[in-house]
């Protein structure tokens, strides 16, 4: 399993992957699914994978040899064509393995996450479903998740505000999202890779690996726990009553 | 949806349920899911469902038949057989319903927790499954969990202690996870029931009903948001660093 996720701020972008893959249960190994695509001071993309690491590889790869020879992510005029063009991998990717894999019956089941900006454009985040289309994220759903989604949400839900939440306390509630997902499901597992885009920066230069035993992230993770057990201490009692209702 | 949970503490039980069943997108319902079956001081039984109401309801009427009776739950001499009881009452209706249900494509699939206490025992707490087969929680996993269970986990996961936590602080925790679920997941709704079991009871006399507009409810609602929000203000920043690793 993986889980990965994007958030959009006024102040820029926060994307963050964790680094497990498994075929199957016997087999787990660490692999990133985290890949940036960059021309300092034009355009910055990174791209976060999710699904069958076969197929997410083999699109990055086309990715990186049209961007290599000046195509595609290096040409998209505006950061819906850069949508497309990675739509336009994944479709080729389905075109030369989803048949093969479905008389096997699996599927062809990717999720990209696409986040950066264009010079002369706003920063932008989207999602690439299997079959290639685009979604955007809008100012109420300021933030979008791939892989083991659900853990990770609440959190994410109570505290990512459109245009309030900072970019660094956005990061947080990420890696308190992942830090939920981890706790909860064990196909999911550091390192947590994480990189924080600032408007107009053009570049990347905030980045941080985690490692389970990264001595900051277990910092984070005792004091977090220690404050939602005192928060839950504090809450108000529950009063209950006597009676249960008629059944049923 | 639904979303339903049972906690075993050292102290006794708390099994709590949602309200909302929605055939399709266009047919919400409220519906209780919380059915206790009661001979007091001699065996209480609460059992909260998750899956199609028209099975649901028809194992419960199976049981409440049988316990009417003097069968089933009302005989079962130990809370093992009250489980096996209940998975017959299940299997039962899968012969009744399974075949024409699959011909159609629905699943058979319908999950149940059994919480409670028969004289001269100790409080448990059984997961029965669509096969009719039964689970019993163990000491490093004191909770259950039936429907949309992913959102509700990270805070029982994190709150919970076998042998620690409280009966009324798991109480605290059941709702809090409710509260998470919901937030999530607009298709998990109130009223929210709540049963608090004390060991030894053999009666069900603590009992809440928490309707959306709940006064109590919302405080705890809005108190647990302000310490969260705060929890994640005290943590300390995260450091990044200026340099992206190699790709990929």
């Amino acid at each position: 399993m993986t889980y990965c996720v994007g958030i959009l701020t006024h102040q820029g972008l926060v994307m963050a992957s964790d680094s497990r893959t498994n075929a199957g249960y016997d087999q787990v190994n660490l692999c990133r699914k985290m890949h940036t695509f960059v021309e300092p001071g034009e355009r910055s993309f990174c791209i976060l994978t999710s699904g069958s690491l076969s197929l997410t590889q083999s699109v990055i790869t086309l990715l990186r040899d049209e961007f290599d020879a000046g195509e595609g992510l290096a040409k998209a005029r505006n950061f819906y064509a850069a949508a497309r063009a990675v739509g336009e991998c994944v479709r080729r990717v389905a075109e030369l393995d989803r048949s093969a894999l479905e008389r096997d019956e699996f599927n062809f089941n990717i999720n990209l996450l696409l986040g950066g900006q264009i010079k002369g454009e706003a920063p932008q985040l989207y999602l690439i479903y299997p079959q290639g289309n685009p979604l955007s994220v809008t100012r109420d759903s300021p933030y979008m998740q791939i892989g083991e989604v659900k853990y990770g949400r609440p959190i994410l839900d109570r505290g990512i505000e459109a245009g309030a939440t900072t970019l660094e306390v956005a990061a947080m509630y990420a890696l308190l999202s992942f830090d939920a997902t981890m706790r909860s499901n064990v196909t999911v597992g550091p390192p947590i890779e994480m990189l924080l885009y600032e408007n107009d920066a053009l570049e990347f230069d905030r980045y941080r690996r985690f490692k389970a035993d990264d001595p900051e992230l277990n910092v984070i993770h005792r004091q977090w726990e220690r404050s939602l057990r005192r928060a839950v201490e504090e809450l108000p009692a529950i009063t209950f009553k006597a009676c249960l209702p008629d059944t049923p």
